[in-house]
């Protein structure tokens, strides 16, 4: 099976579009728009936080209840969390709406969405803007769809894959409030196959658990995130049976659309001047080792020692040391970007601290931990600590 | 029973000293000694990191197998931690070279370290220096003791207090590498009373649980953390029993200097503006009162937000919720400095924003959250999060 990256992609019987209803100023996108062209099934996963807006029970609800799916309505600049019951009508406004605009039902409507917590959402300007947006719908839309759900992020995240009749394509958001093992931003994903609602569900976890659950900004899990994803069955493929070669080859697909779109993420973090890859290997279960993977990607003096660019492995064993998982510390091993740093607990010596500095200057870091203790291991994705960072953090409200 | 604090304190029949042997540049003090005149027994609690200083292990078997303890010998510069075998030999030689030079056993000393990871330690200097050290000592050389273990700390950090003929004092360092439930710092503490080893313990035991181990300022779990605590029955008082009233004043007495410290450890914390303490009330059990304390205690995003002086009760919100602790979303409470946004888990109307932004100007905030589950609590103490904290780890090699 080849995997074929497409550019400024269209997903047969998909329509998507991104406008300015004015929630943000100055113009810029606020309000996206997908929609398929005849009933999808459809997949979700949603955040762990217990605080959530009601976006969240309503897509989750639309999820359940209803066998397809026609649209996904999303908008940024304000999270509706914490809103009350009021933030609850207002969610319900903004499905009812899409559902006239689309003249579908509201079941079959799914919704997000993404910017400040706890300011009521201004569901006029949204309800003036669904219809217009309507009108600008295009096959080729996906780019500005991605433009339309953007907070902090500084570019645009898409991507799309082909094999065969398959067409598996989406977009994303997210650069801070981004914290692993859940479904901490926003993806929107649809494909072509013809594949049942079940079985797109497991393939969605399987997808989305090694690459949108392995990343981390900051730590931080929103209220508000969620990854969803529509099959329309235009491909007209026979069916898919979970486990099957076409299962597989979708799976794959999938994987390498999230991974895309996870990566962008991570890349895009809020300050982000590295892409961080920790690969923590021979642990006893693969949660051990991403336990302490998370703890790498979370630990703040190995992410300041990223952005100084300071080969500080002093911080990297403390820090594998503190994840609350047991090791041997006489067996473990660090690697920098191929250089083995340590190996049996110990300093290998020779290896320079000038040539180490150089490797720290790469913007890709990888760095290899060998527990020595099993067979498992996982992989964690983030960035470094920045002072943007903490200026976005410090003069932005979220 | 009233608690005095002393300023230029001593402890009767301690002495105590600080100096510069040459670990750090231009004659900073890094070296520091404390010694007791007579056998004192002593107790002492020690980090949870797996990955340790031979300090660590030598102190908790002096501990161990140590009727009484002499002495502690600290140096700040190196942490001596990961540094092999030869860190192992380095930290025997020290404890060896002060009980030579106090012509005492090197089972009645007490050794640590703090500074910079993965270096071997410049053990000449230190042996060098020790004799110069005892030679310096005073009864009233905490100042000195407490400057000799400084690392990025920009204070020094002392406290003393006495009731009746009972004396109580010790001093502490610690700015970053600071993460709570855990003896994260150092902190040497000597009184006159007269206790055994066991009861000294518990009591060292209750004092740190609601003050060091209620302390964050980043997280981190160091390699080196120490509290110890040396009593050398001078005040000649009658045996304390676990328990008894003399026992509870006592505690008092030395939580109220552990309180003192640790907060001093806060207030220094790298690049820290506010010093920040989270009430959680009406919790199920203490335990997850605490899950929750230091789950906003370590969101990078409530420490943004704290550092902007932005009352952004959202990201509060949601970092109470992703703490994994269940909690019921509709009651839960929120108070800024005494002032209560969120009741019912709604937003309380009337109270505005301004009002709120001239409270977050305050160097001290206190965010206090209602539960309303149970009645259990719990307090943590942390700093805000400032570009300077960024600066300080990416530039400086710990």
């Amino acid at each position: 099976m080849t995997l074929k990256e497409l550019k400024n992609f269209q997903v047969p019987g998909f329509l998507a579009g991104g406008m300015a209803c004015g929630l943000k100023k100055q113009g810029i996108k606020d309000l996206s728009l997908i929609v398929s062209e005849v009933p999808a099934t459809a997949a979700g996963v949603f955040t762990q936080n217990q605080m959530v807006s009601p976006t969240v029970p309503i897509s989750r609800k639309a999820l359940k209840s209803s066998r397809t799916v026609r649209a996904i309505i999303a908008n940024s600049g304000n999270a509706n969390a914490f809103t009350g019951a009021q933030g609850m009508k207002d969610c319900e406004a903004v499905v009812a709406a899409t559902a006239k605009a689309l003249d579908i039902s509201a079941k079959e409507v799914l919704t997000a969405s993404t910017g400040v917590i706890s300011v009521p959402l201004a569901v006029k300007k949204i309800e003036a803007g669904i219809p217009k947006l309507v009108n600008q719908l295009l096959p080729k839309g996906w780019t500005q769809a991605a433009e339309g759900i953007m907070t902090t992020d500084l570019v645009s995240k898409t991507c799309a894959v082909q094999y065969g009749d398959i067409i598996v394509g989406g977009i994303s958001k997210g650069s801070g409030m981004i914290q692993p093992n859940m479904a901490t931003m926003l993806a929107f994903l649809a494909s072509n196959i013809r594949i049942d609602k079940r079985t797109l569900q497991r393939a969605l976890k399987e997808a989305v658990d090694p690459t949108f659950n392995c990343i981390t900004v900051d730590g931080e899990t929103s209220t508000n995130d969620m990854v969803l994803l529509l099959a329309n069955g235009q491909a007209d493929n026979p069916p898919v049976k979970a486990g099957s070669k076409a299962y597989k080859d979708f799976v794959t697909a999938l994987t390498h659309v999230c991974k895309v779109l996870a990566f962008k993420i991570v890349e895009d973090g809020e300050g982000a001047t590295k892409f961080v890859t920790f690969k923590v290997n021979g642990a006893r279960t693969k949660n051990q080792a991403e336990q302490i993977g998370k703890r790498l990607a979370n630990s703040l003096l190995v992410k300041t020692a990223l952005f100084g660019e300071d080969p500080n492995w002093g911080r990297i064993i403390a820090a594998v040391g503190s994840a609350g998982v047991p090791i041997k510390p006489n067996k473990l091993e660090v690697a920098l970007n191929g250089t083995t740093l340590v190996k049996n607990g110990e300093h290998v010596k020779g290896v320079s601290a000038s040539s180490l500095q150089k490797k720290m200057k790469s913007k890709e870091i990888d760095i290899a931990i060998g527990l020595h203790l099993g067979k498992a291991s996982a992989e964690t994705y983030t960035c470094d600590l920045s002072y943007d960072y903490v200026r976005i953090n410090a003069e932005y409200t979220t």
